[in-house]
């Protein structure tokens, strides 16, 4: 008898609206059982099945990965070693989309995650963190004016920060992350975890408000898979 | 009684090397303890000591940390809560210095570990992910023949990077990193984890060929490493 796991990972449903989304399962569970694991941002569930062989193994578990993924839909973005940058960097290829991106409170660790996947070259273009003002307007030609009416954490600023770098670097998707990561900077209107996240490709833009809680670093780290994942949602949406 | 620790932060001797070194302090050890604990690219220290406060423990740990100052020098670079890019941030700031990236295989870290520093933003100007030769060209103006006569991954180059990044973007010193992050794109001259890493200020130029081993983003990160080592070191250069 063998003890065959996978794991299915999904981002943008929270652990607890995870069970009770698949609640049933949790309390129905003998072989396969199920378990779920937070990590890094994501929400893994781990399917374990025990059989003589592993075709056993996956047949038993076949029909609950079913289940699990016509409940969640589009959180569900892969399976095992997958990462949201991997995913991504997967349906760029697939496209044969060239990616540029502009970093602000993020820093870089957009770039940085998915330059982590092997092959990512071929789909990115260059990224730019554009910290201050004088970057946003000078390399991605975000209007003045745009900064002194909306300020530089604003939804004005994330879309022409998008629209600029793909513009700029002439590929077909841009991508801009602005906000407030903290400790400082941030006041009533716009608390420290409020942050921007936008996309442009030559037919559609959109722009994204999200609010992240935890240190610096970690705010850094959920706006960018935030962002990564909006990326995605982008690429599948039909 | 109570325990007290300290960790002192080092930075570019290896583990074995740094026990020889202290050697005698670690044979002879009662009261302070000595201890070492690799973790993300340091070696650290932990001088642990028992006494009845911790004026006292302080008193009987202050000599095992002058001893060990005296003898590792400069590789001892903070304690505690010390980051490589924590203390290149301070550096920066005492000195009134901007700071210019220019990435290639490392991807945006080295903006990414800058930028998780709280306050970056008064010394951290712009960082630029230039992945692809075009970028670097553009970007960075690097160029065409030195792409073409010594490789994009070169000593050549990642000067040319660090002074272009330091150049177009008008900050006193311009740091750049160019390499072979694997798996793929390695030759026999130039594995994979061979990186170039260059510093450029008004006055000075350095580049550094280094060798690193692991996956792709332990490559990454010990390269980033390797670089906020190396502007440390510029940097209290005297």
């Amino acid at each position: 008898e063998i003890i065959y796991s996978w794991l299915v990972k999904t981002y943008g449903v929270g652990e607890s609206q995870l069970e009770e989304i698949l609640k049933d399962l949790f309390t129905s569970q003998s072989n396969p059982t199920l378990a779920t694991l937070v990590a890094g941002g994501y929400v893994n569930i781990r399917i374990t099945a025990k059989a003589m062989n592993e075709q056993d193994a996956y047949s038993l578990m076949e029909p609950m990965l079913k289940t699990i993924k016509s409940r969640l839909g589009d959180a569900v973005f892969g399976y095992n070693d997958d990462s949201l940058e991997s995913v991504v960097v997967s349906l760029l290829k697939e496209k044969g989309y060239r990616l540029a991106v502009a970093e602000s409170c993020t820093g870089g660790k957009v770039s940085d995650l998915i330059t982590k996947v092997a092959g990512a070259s071929e789909v990115f273009m260059e990224g730019l963190v554009t910290y201050s003002n004088e970057a946003k307007i000078k390399r991605l030609k975000v209007k003045e004016e745009t900064i002194k009416q909306f300020g530089a954490v604003s939804q004005q600023t994330a879309m022409e920060m998008a629209e600029g770098v793909r513009r700029e670097l002439d590929t077909d998707i841009g991508i801009s992350t602005t906000g407030i990561a903290g400790p400082g900077g941030g006041s009533k209107e716009k608390p420290v975890g409020l942050v921007y996240l936008a996309i442009a490709s030559r037919e559609r833009q959109m722009v994204k408000r999200a609010y992240f809680t935890g240190n610096r670093s970690s705010i850094k780290h959920s706006a960018s898979n935030e962002l990564l994942n909006l990326l995605r949602l982008h690429l599948i949406k039909r």
